[in-house]
């Protein structure tokens, strides 16, 4: 009884408005990962979500570093049913992350409410991966472990009793007025009366993002096949119809590894059946068969809302919410039996005849196509944690069915989150504007996600060409032609570039692979921000004299904000162009850049200004760099089947690479089946180059032909 | 003991995640005003912290009817820390008001999330009056008593259990497929666990929102003086400048009434310290007695936060929040500390010399210029809270203020809410669409708001010509040139048009004085949508045949949205023409309609093309209208000096006509000092028609002289 009384009495405090300040202890959870607890953390969040266990083993094996925050000036207050959190900034620091932004790279000075939706237009935190993660240019992370809409003050709001003391202007007469005076810290409400808080140290931000990463199970190993070309037909095909798209791929030369079925694969869509339509496809087994046996995988679309005259509507009905969308059951995700029905559904009609993935639709949001957040769902979830979930939830259920399968997928998904950083889903929306595609590109390196500025449709040839370029150093390269049926040779003037740049993506597939080894393995991105690359991480560079563009281009430069460059693994530095433009500055790092194409220096922490043609995108290779591609377009991703290798060479620097390589398909890799091939280029004598590769270990697989050094670099 | 581990328990059962179903019991508050509760309501809502009694008698001297809505189509829900609420739609039903918007009117359709914020572009519940309050075309209203955040799905939401079945359609193939199925309610989402229900019943959608009205208190009655012209100076000017503005009015004969000084009267702004610039105001209370001498008000601009140089920091420092905005402190207004504080402050520096009134900036959001949701009050209530009640509660002391010197103020300000109604407050903001201002203007009718769609500068005369056509039938005629300092001539291509627009709505002050009477008295907004006119209110009219643009245009015109034509009281229609227009359509309602100009018949329920041209405003009467004039635009407008009314007459219908009048200035009204004096005009004989007005009371406020009928209608 006493201790009843002591319970209500608690949670009758907590009732009451009254401010509790917290006490954070911070427990560390492995290397450079610690956590605290603010109030009573709920139990739906992230990381018992998606239920994926964090990679300690990778995680201690990083440096072990002290906290990075000074302790005592993080504060946490449970008021009001919310948490208050508050983190300090320093002066010159810079904030990344905190979502999947389109049009900022810098978050300090952002106000922000972290919301799962389709991307609005604006940085205002309403988008398909609203992750509560920020890292600092000043090389840690801070992580807000809950699934709530979460309103973030990175840098705006002022405190009355901060160190750094009020400071009136007057707007009538001081020219230095400004609307936005200096704020020291960062601050989050969350509308919970608790929340995990998880710190991740550095010593630079990649460090930080990759101990995120890493907490969160590692990024996704896609298949071999994920990595090559992807083309999704329009919506009405029939097999015939998919077929003759294949047979037009192979005649003009165009590479192809995975064909995309829209909606109308279904019998009925929006709401979906998941069952085939007997009509435009009597035998989806045969037809995938024939297309495995060119090398192609089948990708489905599907979205989250499922049609009453779907088989799965008896079993599945109890476990719906309230409310429909466009008429359609919403099954709750958060429920075993949910994941039972449509797993064992997926499994028979979809897996067994040789579905290879899902593009999953529509679970992001936009609050019209969405279920209102007075849903009520039978799991007693709340509607607003459902919504920042639903897409990990999704994510989740179909890796584990193709984990079970021993079959790795990659597919594409509208919503993703923290938690989700392991399942093998690429982020895409309907936004399209090439620009902030890209930089979305670049955020999405911060916060644990995978983003594809896929290609659609285009006015011209130069912005068909700009995008099929840029798209081709992407997470997935894909032509989305659902709707208007374009073709990659749909623009005949310039269908040989497209096929160059088609190509050598199929040709970069072992230096790509690599980078998302290293991003499963050691949880960095494998493409990502100027500002996760040594030189522009940390903001203690002193900079001398004014920062003008006269005077300093260079350090003006680095100053700005990186928008529309960005990196693939360590080596590629790539700069896009867009539309209406024939020259773009190029900020390089520390250290010699050499042109990819020719091997020519292109500089050194500098700004470049370059008028590549449209022929070529550009793209820049580190000093030492070294590039293992495949020696044709046409190397087959076939496990077993052997592919000649060229590894190309830039700059004079000694250099060693690791290159991956497993079966490519299966997850044996989780046991071990899997090698990293040492390649080395040694100062052999007076300058004189030499390579080497280092052989597979026993019993691994082994699909590396010959390999030839291409000295780029004369 | 046992009530105590009662109270626990019942407490403990609330912090669980079970949705607790809400019986809802309805009481009568007054005729056709009924409240219901759902859990516990937060003390802090508009009713509340408004402090205004319901006007009572005026409620009870409505029709007595029926409860509006079935009772057990009403559904609440208390679930995760928030109230769920439903309410039942029909078909045809249209819905209104939720919050100022400036480009929709009708809200069925749509989701909002009602927020104090600057209007940013987007009707999504972000402006300067979120109210949570609905009116239905079926003639009744939904207020929901919470100065919460509430999210609305006004129309959207669809539910698994509707009694309109699940209509799910193939989007495939189905071209009757929309991404809107139908929805049968409208819900909120209010995040406290309880909230306060008030519904309003009609018959007319009008009668529901004058109840709305009456419960806050009824409409505000400004003193005459604020129905004049208003002007702004540039925001540095001084005493003299000030003069000078002045008589430049007097010699390009423009009214003036009021005249408004910007940031500068002040010694610091931004923060403020409401303390006159000694510089450029040595003797304010000489200033100010010379411009009443010339029948001149003052009126301040003021921001609510507060200078670390102002003489009032010593004593409200610790009755301020923990953030500052601008550097400036941050007043807590729910404080009785806050309001003796401040208001000795006013009065002693500001009142007693003469100002006559505040424009109140900056207390709506724009979350960049705004203290972050994070912020803590001295007085425990929540920031959000205090985001949307701040303007309110700043409307509360200034109007206590003047009342308790027994002069009326009339002045602006950017955030109302619900609970201001009472207040003498008109909204206006940055925005500056001309178009969706007079969207504003119709859709403040709806929610107890007066707003102003003000003019600042235009790009040409014809801009400059038809923004102040409209301004000067809003509620508030202003030219706010603080920034660039034009003038009412500025472009002398349109000045005398510009005069004449301006002497037109200082001649209409008898009746517009009026209108707002009717609002204080009756509830009845001075301004309004067409919606609230009779023939528009309903949804249940019948249309018979095709609904198209050649067949039945009437018919089809009056489905449409009505955003760009309004009335003044019930006798003007008002169809503003906007920058690049040479003509509009005009809906006439039904019965006959008359040209406000000539008298002539325009129409009848009929859609009319008009063609004013340039120097008009197009503007029509009613039926047997009566509309009271000053016989000049050289009215004075100070108490008990009596000015020559004309009163003219439209249409041939016998009619009848309140004329309010008191002393235009003070509270003596509310002790009965007023009259309303009867204009009654017959058909004598014959057709020839005939005017009478009544005699004020005895030993009530007297201001007419002669009264002269015009026949406008031959």
């Amino acid at each position: 009884m006493k201790s009843l009384i002591f319970i209500a009495l608690t949670l009758f405090c907590v009732c009451q408005l009254a401010a509790q300040d917290q006490k954070l202890t911070w427990s560390k959870l492995a290397s450079g990962v610690w956590a605290a607890k603010a109030g009573q953390p709920e139990k739906v969040n992230f990381t018992n979500t998606s239920g994926v266990a964090p990679k300690l083993e990778a995680l201690n094996a990083m440096p072990n570093i002290e906290f990075p925050l000074a302790e005592n000036e993080i504060k946490a207050v449970v008021f009001d049913g919310k948490t208050y959190l508050q983190f300090p900034l320093e002066v010159a620091e810079k904030i990344f992350g905190l979502g999947l932004n389109f049009k900022t790279v810098e978050q300090r000075g952002r106000i922000l409410r972290l919301h799962m939706d389709h991307y609005g237009g604006k940085d205002d935190g309403r988008t398909h991966a609203p992750v509560p993660f920020y890292v600092s240019s000043k090389g840690y992370g801070v992580f807000i472990n809950s699934a709530r809409y979460i309103d973030v003050w990175a840098g705006t709001a002022v405190l009355k009793d901060s160190k750094i003391p009020v400071n009136a202007r007057d707007r009538n007469t001081d020219k230095n007025w400004t609307s936005q005076p200096y704020s020291d810290n960062v601050s989050f409400l969350v509308p919970a009366e608790g929340v995990e808080i998880i710190v991740f140290g550095g010593p630079t931000a990649l460090d930080a993002v990759s101990r995120f990463n890493l907490y969160n199970g590692g990024g996704c190993l896609p298949p071999k096949w994920g990595l090559g070309f992807w083309h999704r037909t329009p919506t009405l095909y029939n097999d015939e119809k998919v077929l003759n798209e294949v047979a037009e791929f192979k005649k003009h030369q165009f590479p192809l590894s995975v064909i995309g079925l829209e909606p109308g694969w279904q019998s009925k869509s929006y709401p979906c059946t998941y069952e085939w339509d007997p009509g435009r496809f009597p035998d989806p087994a045969k037809l995938m068969t024939q297309l495995k046996e060119q090398g192609i995988q089948t990708n489905l679309w599907i979205n989250p809302y499922i049609s009453p005259e779907s088989e799965l509507i008896k079993k599945l009905k109890p476990f719906t919410a309230s409310h429909t969308v466009w008429d359609g059951y919403v099954p709750d995700y958060s429920l075993p039996e949910v994941n039972t029905i449509i797993g064992d559904h997926m499994k028979k009609y979809l897996l067994d005849p040789g579905v290879s993935g899902f593009k999953m639709d529509e679970n992001d949001g936009y609050d019209n196509w969405l279920w209102p957040d007075v849903t009520l769902f039978p799991s007693k979830i709340p509607a607003e944690q459902m919504r920042q979930l639903y897409g990990v939830m999704m994510q989740k259920m179909t890796t584990q069915l193709y984990h079970e399968q021993n079959h790795r997928t990659y597919g594409l998904v509208r919503a993703s989150n923290a938690g989700g950083v392991s399942f093998p889903y690429v982020i895409y929306n309907d936004y399209y504007s090439h620009r902030d595609f890209i930089t979305a590109l670049i955020n999405s390196s911060f916060i644990g996600v995978l983003w594809t500025p896929e290609v659609r449709g285009s006015k011209t040839a130069e912005e068909w060409l700009r995008r099929m370029q840029t798209v081709c150093f992407s997470p997935l390269a894909m032509l989305n032609a659902w709707s208007d049926g374009t073709k990659p040779w749909s623009f005949p003037e310039v269908e040989k570039q497209v096929a160059d740049v088609a190509n050598l993506r199929m040709q970069l597939i072992p230096y790509i692979y690599t980078c998302f080894a290293e991003y499963a393995f050691y949880g960095r991105p494998p493409m990502r921000a100027m500002n996760l690359v040594d030189g522009f991480t940390s903001s203690d560079e002193t900079v001398k004299g004014k920062l003008n563009s006269t005077e300093n281009p260079y350090a003006e430069a680095t100053k700005k904000e990186m928008k529309d460059q960005f990196m693939v693994g360590d080596n590629l530095l790539v700069a896009p162009l867009f539309t209406g433009e024939t020259e773009r500055k190029v900020i390089l790092p520390k250290g010699k850049w050499y042109d990819f194409y020719t091997g020519k220096l292109a500089g050194e922490a500098e700004v470049i200004n370059v008028k590549p043609g449209l022929d070529k995108i550009p793209v820049y290779v580190r000093d030492g760099g070294i590039i293992p591609m495949f020696e044709t377009a046409q190397a087959s991703l076939k496990s077993g089947e052997k592919n000649n290798l060229v590894v190309r060479f830039y700059g004079k620097k000694e250099a060693t690479y690791k290159l991956y390589d497993d079966d490519g398909e299966t997850f044996d890799y989780e046991k071990g089946a899997f090698s990293w091939r040492e390649i080395k280029v040694i100062d052999a004598k007076g300058g004189k180059l030499k390579g080497s590769i280092s052989k597979a270990e026993k019993s691994k697989p082994d699909n590396i032909g010959t390999v030839e050094f291409q000295w780029m670099t004369e």
